[in-house]
């Protein structure tokens, strides 16, 4: 029994330090692992599996929408970074740039792609010529850096792994409408598969992307009351399209300047999954999402029999389209059911002997722990019921943790009193200024994570400075 | 018809300038394009297409062997490239260094990673500790970066897309069978989806890879008769597991160090299947990996019922599991014939009135040009069959043309008159030394291509120094 003891031990409870809680559970689970380059992440096997899971998702919604994947060069030349003014200014200082070529020094210093933006417009501009040539729907999976000075496992780190998504448009309307429907893609993606509920609105100026003219956001609260950018969705209008030149002639023959729109999503879902549904024992994974949704664990595998139905039942199981495995390891039920708890497995099936006998099988679910004896003869439909019912679950505990989260505050005082008893989001009426946002972070230390697409009138005046309240604002303290 | 013309003019011929013709294809069909960053390819989204088909068929085939995915950093500390000798001998001259993370120097340089060997043993050295923790079979999807000065699309650029794999075992014989394993894999798909006749043998000592004991390769001849080294797999031995100290306890409780090996295949494979299997109207794709199977072309599509029987026709080869697509677009059959050709689809399917009438569609292979009418009725079976049939018969011409590009020479002078007047393979006798492998390529501009598992005896002499031959080696002049 030692060794499912330390299993659970080595993870400290997320209510002691919820920083530690994440560290272990990303360790024990071994999700990923630091590298001897500093800052950057080896994702393990583990993670990367869930990786696949997300791309695979997200890589079909997008094709249903007419997007193509294609690659851009990883590295950008410093005059081609320089062309967009906000865009390079919003970059630059955080870049890693190559100097050398092998033993020679570069006639022109690069750097490694922070984003593509000025990559996917060098390419535009020589692709595109009519309106013919619209959209251009293109996107492509790959990682960036950023030199960043703290770094947490999938939440920052100088490389990181994400899809961005660049498409040209003959006219704003048009530009505005994918930004739109892309945000919606992530949301719906979140929602649906990562069991995540998320507050949809616009980033202020002040948090917008360099060089758009409006960012779009999916803000999720992580179990500890803070929230997490999981999305964003940029219209950049004509402004790339006047720096690099791209322009269409129109069907009068005119030219035109194309707009422009970008969207990522990274490998930092992970983290917001596991900060979102983990508990004590582990991670917990959706089904949807989950590379292994049943693992079958053996009891007393020795005897006769045991394993033949433990494989038996995990091929029938994979036919039937469910991702399942057996733990058919050395190692002692307990140990098995600890590890396959504290990995985030959706579903435990327990088979042996007297099982057998009884032509049942045990599942034990990974979100409430509730056990059920099931007849073997409807295995399929009960796992599959069962998968779609943790889902379900999981998203509706993760949706009251959210609704019992999100207050709403009328001046200034109110808010920093919520947020000195709670954590969480807190809704408040802003004048629109950028002073009193500014002012609004000194004094709570909360950010300003979006300008929901639902709004309510909270109150007439500013949380801050009393003056005409223009937008209602999620605050939070976030990641 | 002006419009169908020009596409095919803009095609060099390959019989006046195959190098003219490569480029030409690559351009036309849209597959990459050069970009601001000098050496550095875009890959585009009809090239990405069949890069995606290429990962979907061999990442299935290595989780068959399982194989399981991860990430590694893309950089690597000059003092962790450092750790092996001959490795860093190797690839130091020719790789990116990193200099500068956002405005300030870095402590300690690294470079973008040529290739990933010291970052998996990096990695290993911390995760492996005992014999349970073997064996290690984990690969990475990812681009690499080796500085060089002259570069083709696909073929050779500063930036390349691949998939390396990095295994570790606890015995040499685990280790060698893995290697042979995963050369047999490479062989059998190309041979059997990219419908690409290989070699499979062993480099010699001057051509195996920085690092290893042995490497292994499967090499294809293209069109031109020239050389291609399609993808190569490395037995270290326990030499990184010595330098980055990788050891672990056996079952005796004694320390051992692991023995290694590295396997990789990269987007030069889509430059092979040009040149193998591409013509003077352009590309022509296998079947298995052919990103769009059937072009459905409509016959006067703006004729009542036509734009919707070939919609209907699609919807029922795309149930059928066939990658099909419909090209509607406001252009000539004439033109959107020479287009499906130029893009290597290797069916096409016409659809009008009078065949809407007669219950029948138009078959056109690509390979041969052959033309079939049949009952729409069978139109599942049809396709399926045709598609069969084109992947088994670009297989049969590949290899005919291997076969008769292969030669047998007995003499350097015998070796020299074979390559003036034909351009191939030339199979010939070796004594196993440097000098002579230096000599042939200075007389003959040949390389050595690899000693092939199936080896023949020839002679008894080195073709070079006349000194008793130990392997029959494959030379050919090479990309």
């Amino acid at each position: 029994m030692a060794d499912e003891k330390k299993l659970v031990e080595d993870i400290t409870s997320m209510d002691v330090d919820f920083a530690q809680w994440y560290t272990d559970v990303v360790r024990k689970a071994e999700l990923c692992d630091y590298s001897s380059m500093k800052g950057c992440m080896v994702l393990e096997p583990a993670g990367y599996a869930i990786w696949e899971m997300i791309q695979q998702n997200l890589d079909k919604r997008f094709k249903d929408t007419d997007v193509v994947n294609c690659a851009m060069p990883m590295f950008i030349p410093e005059s081609l970074l320089q062309k967009e003014k906000d865009h390079v200014e919003g970059f630059a200082p955080e870049v890693a740039w190559v100097t050398h070529g092998g033993l020679e020094p570069l006639q022109e210093k690069c750097c490694v792609r922070p984003t593509s933006e000025t990559l996917f417009c060098d390419y535009y501009a020589k692709k595109i010529h009519s309106y013919r040539d619209l959209p251009k729907l293109q996107n492509q999976w790959c990682s960036v850096v950023r030199w960043e000075k703290t770094t947490r496992p999938f939440l920052r780190s100088r490389e990181f792994w994400w899809q961005e998504g660049h498409t040209a448009h003959a006219t704003a309307e048009e530009a505005q409408e994918r930004t739109e429907q892309m945000l919606n893609v992530y949301a719906d993606f979140c929602e649906s598969d990562l069991a995540i509920p998320v507050v949809k609105g616009q980033k202020t100026e002040k948090e917008k992307f360099a060089g758009a003219i409006a960012t779009y956001t999916i803000e999720a609260l992580m179990h500890d009351g803070q929230a997490l950018q999981c999305g964003t969705s940029h219209n950049f209008g004509d402004g790339f399209a006047r720096a690099f030149d791209i322009q269409y002639t129109d069907k009068e023959n005119k030219l035109q300047y194309v707009h422009q729109t970008s969207w990522g999503m990274t490998t930092r879902m992970i983290g917001a999954m596991i900060m979102v549904h983990g508990d004590n024992q582990g991670l917990k994974l959706p089904p949807h999402i989950a590379p292994t949704q049943v693992m079958i664990v053996p009891i007393m595998q020795h005897k006769e029999g045991v394993l033949d139905k433990a494989n038996e039942i995990k091929a029938m199981l994979k036919k039937a389209d469910v991702r399942v495995k057996v733990d058919d390891r050395d190692k002692t039920p307990g140990f098995k059911f600890a590890d396959s708890e504290m990995r985030g497995i959706p579903v435990r099936l327990e088979i042996g002997p007297r099982d057998i006998q009884a032509g049942t099988a045990v599942l034990v679910r990974r979100d409430t722990n509730e056990k059920k004896v099931v007849e073997l003869a409807n295995l399929e439909a009960e796992v599959k019921e069962l998968l779609e019912a943790i889902q379900a679950n999981m998203y509706a505990t993760a949706k009251a943790h959210v609704d019992n989260h999100t207050f709403a505050a009328k001046t200034i005082d109110e808010m920093e009193e919520i947020l000195d008893k709670n954590t969480g989001f807190v809704k408040a009426m802003w004048c629109g200024c950028r002073e009193c946002e500014d002012q609004v972070k000194e004094k709570t230390g909360a950010t300003s994570r979006c300008m929901p697409f639902a709004q309510e009138s909270l109150a007439e005046t500013c949380i801050n400075c009393g003056k005409p309240a223009k937008k209602m604002v999620y605050w939070g303290r976030a990641y």
